[in-house]
């Protein structure tokens, strides 16, 4: 019994993933279980409790994602976490688009507060890797905007996949960096994170080359082109 | 008639902003505006339609602030269209909350769809003030990620207000150069934008001294504590 109702929600959630959840109807599910529509409907009430349940199995999944070993410079865990991050945006991207962006057929206060647990899961991971338990306010919003810049980027990236995610996914720890240093201007706290992690990245590492990019910026540098 | 109409809508707008919309009755509405709750309905068939004429509202003042003159420096008018938006968070912060959220009561279809249409004013106003007419998927992710991180900051300060709005303005103006520089590693596009509007920038303005802070970060490098 608890068997086959994980099998419904691994079903639902691989229908869900590649397809936007109103194009997704109970007898579609019932196919693709190969077993009756009543007996959808005998484990689960209607469709919406089956999407919560099928979003609960990828907010899961997508949380487990985000472990990663406290080994080496911290460039090179968040690249590993992006890709793992990005893998799952691809896997589910058409499921993933629907649910970030709500809308008619989704955006169920419970879906709602289980991305919001994805969020704070991700959040979490972060501090933890920069080895800081209690963060000021500031170095708490760099964290939490960039889970957000990452949310945007991999949704933009989603609708026409115009730009290679390799580079998507190092961009976004380049990303990281750049607004913890903007906020360092601002915060002894932030500072210290970022000389920390900038002291411990390798020069071919992905964090190597950014501030030195950065300094060709100014005017009057002169800028090799790629 | 059409007064009338107008008038519910500002009083709706008024109270929406203060209050979470699902704290919101007719009964209150129609208190606060002075007639009775029939009345209300007359004009509007329930709390769904005044809540949407409401964001209607409110999303055209907002887009309305971004209006900016092509004048001086880019890093001078970023900060005041800046100030612009956090006076109107200030101003609708409850409600500014509870529509971005989404939550059971709010988050129709109609009310998304109406800030998806301010985020994309936000978006087409940056890029003419870069001068851009098309701008490839690495440009357009920089503006759709700052405007993202706009929305995300605000809504943190908006939370407990733990940091000045003065500094989170500065500071969003700072980042929107950040996003562009690190992009510009990838996207001669967008190293284009930041060495033009670098070299625009004066030492005294808000773009004058990010280069060198960030220049600051690298590892044995004297910083000077604030």
């Amino acid at each position: 019994m608890e068997e086959r109702r994980k099998q419904l929600i691994d079903v639902a959630l691989e229908l869900f993933s590649h397809r936007s959840p109103e194009d997704v109807s109970i007898d579609d599910i019932a196919t693709a279980a190969g077993i009756s529509r009543p007996l959808v409907y005998h484990y689960f009430p209607g469709k919406h409790s089956l999407y919560e349940a099928a979003v609960r199995r990828a907010a899961d999944e997508l949380a487990g994602r985000f472990v990663e070993p406290h080994d080496g410079p911290l460039g090179g865990r968040l690249l590993r976490v992006m890709k793992r991050y990005f893998d799952f945006v691809d896997e589910h991207g058409p499921g993933f688009s629907a649910l970030l962006r709500g809308g008619p057929a989704v955006g169920s206060a419970r879906a709602n507060a289980m991305i919001d647990e994805v969020r704070r899961a991700a959040y979490a991971h972060v501090l933890d890797h920069l080895g800081v338990a209690s963060p000021g306010p500031r170095l708490a919003l760099v964290i939490r905007s960039w889970v957000g810049l990452a949310e945007t980027t991999a949704l933009t990236w989603l609708e026409k996949r115009a730009i290679p995610r390799e580079e998507l996914e190092l961009q976004l720890v380049h990303d990281f960096m750049a607004l913890a240093a903007v906020t360092s201007a601002h915060d002894p706290e932030t500072r210290g994170v970022v000389r920390r992690v900038v002291a411990q990245e390798p020069a071919d590492g992905p964090l190597g080359d950014l501030v030195a990019h950065l300094a060709t910026l100014a005017p009057g540098t002169e800028v090799s082109e790629p």
